[in-house]
This record gives structure tokens, C-alpha cells and sequence, in this order.
């Protein structure tokens, strides 16, 4: 299989011991850009027994990647400190991004897998983008198209708008991008997840979605004409759910995935329901793309008690959606 | 140990069967104040082997709860047909419910548990009240001192408003409403609870609690004031925690109850985490009421399929928080 490329992240959050963690637990085949040196130490400092091997070519990597984890090296300017940012490695954070881009594109990566970044650390060398997300969608040339689901073993879930206030979330939420959120996570679940028929369910946005307009109207106003239209289009669609019983167990076997009016009613049943097996996987963009559900954590980064469950939940995913890519990709077996 | 007085709730809900089923498991003493009638209609339609026997006096429920359900008569003026609610029962289920408050209030009973009522059913004759909580609160003369707490053996919520919309739930929050909640909520930990040192957890409003600002400013300039001047008073209070890793088993150790901005913040993790077991307390009044976290259930009332195990759950937890409050009013022990 096609290797997976996994960005370094920030050098000095735990990113770096997650990848070497991952290649020691049952991972797919991956290749991290990233500094070979600094893995190097950071291996001999956490006594983990990874032998690392600088590649040319990502496509080394499916040989290597049995006995070594294989790094096509981007160098760090300055060493990297556990826990204290240097904005002098901010380019280098970047190119790991950009370069695995550009191999997920050419299709010799079958994906990327970002490690955790600081768009504060980012912002001063002049990144202009909230996060990940953004910067890819722009980079594979479809900015605004890009949705962000968070999915584990027990939810999938898909916020209509993300890093901003509730307040201004309330303001931006209408017909049109619950509509366009809806048929992103349609494609996605059909075409890179292989269910056949998804089910989507839509939340309410207040108390009991609204009570009948006692608690409300967005739902009356805003979350039922989207469904109408969905519906329309022939997509399997519910709604609108009252937000605090739709994640409960009877309830989340009757949907694929929830699209979620606001971060947080999206993001607190699926990190209190399992926080450490939460993947971000970014829907829309003409690459795969998953990344951990974490940050860099910069407080715990070099002492060796980093987990990394997500970062591994994410490189499985990201390994199953790309077969699914490439077997579209492929003619029909005679 | 003092009976608990249950109230019979919308007579075409789940109400009746619930408490039928309650008395049937190991649920502590309690005596219904419904119609006995038809309850024993209920019992026999369902098959469920209840003796149901009228009492005078709330008192000798202790001497009949061993071998029949003990009923305070109050008559339904229209027989109840299930899953069809008539207004002209409203005054019998308020009576219902103001007759167990007077014997909450007068020591009779040693807790008020209630069953479901539907709001609109209730407004056609009168009722002003958004709830049962705002109705208890000005029937034991403290209106505006209720405070809603939903507690279940994982996770105890207390949002700081409770049924209005989103929107509206973001033009009422002040500085004022979250101490005057937090408050109310350590004193109700550690009086009626009985834990000694409560520890409360104050959630952000905004994404990863408003991320310094750069999400939303409500953190900085309404919530953080709140929890400065709880700690001024000598209370434990953490905060703002981002809301969707606050939620988690290994959060959730580190409090006894979450102080949350909003209905569906509080409601979404409980509700997430074990929907049976949530059960519904009324902080703030000078009686103990509980209720099972469920309505009335119109849908499948009568159909002998509606689950007790909230009712039960509210019983135990009444009984609970009743003997805590007795033992206070009893003299030390020489």
C-alpha cells in the first residue's frame, strides 16, 4: 500500500514521540517529515528502541518501514526544546506540511497525518490560517470547501462552523451551510468510508430543538428548510434532534454521522464518550487527510507520558480511507 | 425513616406505570398521591401485581409499603386514557403536587419525588409556570433561589439557565447568576450530599474556553470574575475549563459537580454518559425534591413499556439526600 505522509508537527510538543510510538505499536505503513537528528535524541532521551532511516523518496519508505521509521528529513534551524516553542522552526513546521501535501497530491503518499501545531508559534512567522484545516484546503486549491468531522469507533460528528465564538457561530449558522456541510459529509461517508446508504441526523440548536418555537425558531427558520432541501436531493436525512438525547446509545445506532449546529455540541459527546480514540478527518479536500484529536501539549512534551492512541486511530483511518481512494481509482476487477 | 411523597404526574403519561414498576423493585418507602382507581385500572391492564391501597394519612405508608402501594387519594374528575392528556385533570395533578409539598413542608414527608407533567396540558388551566422546579420554588416561598442540578453516579450538571433559547441563554448569563448557581450548589454538596470539601468545575462558554480571547471574550469577562470572587469567599472552584475535554473520565474525577452555561452543555455529557440513571434535583429549596430525567412520554404510555429506572433512581436519591437533611436536624449524639 501507498505509504501515509505524517508532518512533524511542532517540534517541541509531543508530536515527535508520537511518531516514534506509533511505529513501535501496530501502525501502516507511514514516512514523517521531519528533523532525523532531532527523532534521533528524542528516541535515545525516551529510551525508545526506533531506529530512524533518512529516505530520498517517500516510496523507500514501504521497504524501510518494517525495521526503521523512515524520515525524509526537513532540518530544524534551531535544536528543538520539549515544551519551548521557537518561532525560528515555524518555516520548517510549514514545508513538513506543504511537502506532504504535494506527495498526497501526486498520489505517491496515500494521505496526509498532521502532528499537533501552534497556530500562535505559526501566526508570528506569518502563517494566516486557523489551523490545519484551512491551510490544506487552500493548498489542494478548495478553500471554503473543507468540513472538519471528529469520527471514533462510537460517533461520527460534523460542526457547521468551528474555531469561533458561540455567539458568532449562532450568527453564522444558516440554511445554505447546513445544507453544504450535509452533502460534504454525504460524499465523504459514501465514497471514503464505503457506506453504502449514510444516514445523517440533524441537531437542534436549542433545548429540545426548540420546543415547538417555545425555546426558539433557528429550527423552524434555519435547520428544517435545510433538511427539506437535503431531503429533496434524496439523501437520508433526520431532524431536527433535541441536542442532549441524540447521543445516547439507542440513538446513535439510527445515524452514520450528526451535523452539529456549534464546536461544542459536537465535540463534548465524542471526546466524554471516548476521548483518546477521537480522529479529525477533514471531508471535502481532494486528499485524504486525519490528524489526532489533541494539541501539542507543550506542558507534558519530552517526558515520555504522551499518548498516543489518537495519532495511531488516526493513521488507521487515514490507511482505510485511502484504500477506499484508490480502489475507486482503479478499473473494476473482470 | 419518613415516607416520600410521589406525585402522580400527567395521568395519560408514563407516570402511573412508573410508579407501579418502582414499588415492584427496591425502591425506599414511598406513597403516591394519585388516583386509586385507576391505578388499579393500570395495574390490571398491564398485568403488573400491585396491591394498591388508599391511606388517610401519609404516616402509615410505613406500616403498608411492605405489602401494597400506599395512595393518597386525589380523585381524577375524567378518567385518564393513555397517551391522550385532558385538561380537565390539570387541577387534580397540581393538586397532586401541592399536597406533597405541604407534607415535604410540614415533615410528613421527607422528600417530594415527581412524576412527568406536560407543560401545555397544564397552561390551558392556569398554570404559570415554565416547570415543576419554578412551581415548588414559589409554593415553599423561595421563588428565584430554584436551581437545577441533574446528577446521575457519573457526572453531576447544574446549568445556569435552564429552558430558554441558546440566544437567550447568552443575553441572561452574568457574572451574578453563575456565583449565585455555584453557590447554592456547595452548599446543597456538602449539606445535603454529604461532601465535606466540595470541589466545583466551571465550564467556558466558547470553544476551548474562549482560547485567551481569540474565541469569544465571555470567559474573561463574566466567567473568570465569578470564579475569583467564589474563591474570595473560600470555596473550591476551578475554570473556565474548555468545555469538551471537561467531560471525561479523568476530568470528571477532579469535581464534584460542573457549573455549565447552558442547558444542552450540562445536559449533552449527562445525558451522553448514562441517560437511565440522570436523575433530576431541585437545589435551592427548603424541601428535597427529586424527579426522574425523563417526560411524560405520551408516545408509549400504557404500552407497559416505559423504563423505571430513573423514578427509582430519584427515589433512592431522595431518600438519600432526606436522611442527610434529618440527621441535621437531629441534636449531635452524646
Amino acid at each position: 500500500m501507498t505509504p501515509i505522509a505524517l508532518t512533524m508537527g511542532d517540534p517541541a510538543g509531543i508530536g515527535g514521540e508520537l511518531s516514534l510510538r506509533a511505529w513501535l505499536a501496530t501502525a501502516p505503513c507511514f514516512a514523517v517529515l521531519d528533523d532525523p537528528e532531532r527523532l534521533r535524541n528524542l528516541a535515545r532521551g525516551l529510551r525508545l528502541d526506533v531506529p530512524v532511516v533518512e529516505i530520498a523518496d517517500i516510496t523507500a519508505a514501504s521497504t524501510v518501514f518494517a525495521n526503521a521509521l523512515p524520515v525524509l528529513p526537513i532540518r530544524l534551524p534551531m535544536p528543538a526544546q520539549a515544551g519551548r516553542p521557537n518561532g525560528a522552526n515555524a518555516p520548517a513546521i510549514i514545508a513538513s506540511i506543504e511537502r506532504a501535501t504535494r506527495l498526497a497530491q501526486a498520489g505517491q503518499a496515500g494521505a496526509v497525518v498532521t502532528n499537533p501545531i501552534s497556530k500562535a508559534v505559526l501566526y508570528d512567522a506569518g502563517f494566516r490560517y486557523p489551523g490545519h484545516t484551512e491551510f490544506l484546503a487552500v493548498l489542494t486549491g478548495v478553500p471554503g470547501r473543507e468540513v472538519m468531522m471528529l469520527a471514533s469507533p462510537l460517533l461520527r460528528v460534523v460542526p457547521i462552523t468551528t474555531h469561533i465564538s458561540l455567539r458568532r457561530a449562532l450568527e453564522m449558522m444558516t440554511t445554505k451551510t447546513i445544507a453544504a456541510a450535509a452533502r460534504t459529509t454525504h460524499a465523504a461517508l459514501r465514497d471514503d468510508f464505503g457506506i453504502t446508504h449514510p444516514r445523517l441526523a440533524v441537531a437542534g440548536l436549542n433545548p429540545h430543538a426548540g420546543e415547538g418555537g417555545a425555546l426558539g425558531n433557528e429550527e423552524a427558520e434555519i435547520i428544517v428548510p435545510a433538511i427539506s432541501a437535503l431531503r429533496a436531493e434524496g439523501l437520508d436525512v433526520s431532524g431536527p434532534w433535541p441536542p442532549d438525547t441524540m447521543f445516547t446509545e439507542a440513538a446513535r445506532a439510527r445515524y452514520d454521522a450528526a451535523i452539529c449546529m456549534y464546536h461544542d455540541q459536537a465535540l463534548i459527546p465524542l471526546k466524554t464518550l471516548d476521548m483518546r480514540l477521537g480522529v479529525n478527518v477533514t471531508l471535502g479536500l481532494p486528499i485524504v487527510r486525519t490528524s489526532p484529536d489533541h494539541g501539542t501539549a507543550f506542558d507534558i512534551a519530552g517526558h515520555g507520558v504522551a499518548d498516543p492512541t489518537s495519532l495511531i486511530a488516526a493513521l488507521h483511518l487515514a490507511a482505510e480511507l485511502a484504500a477506499r481512494r484508490v480502489s475507486r481509482a482503479l478499473p473494476p476487477a473482470r
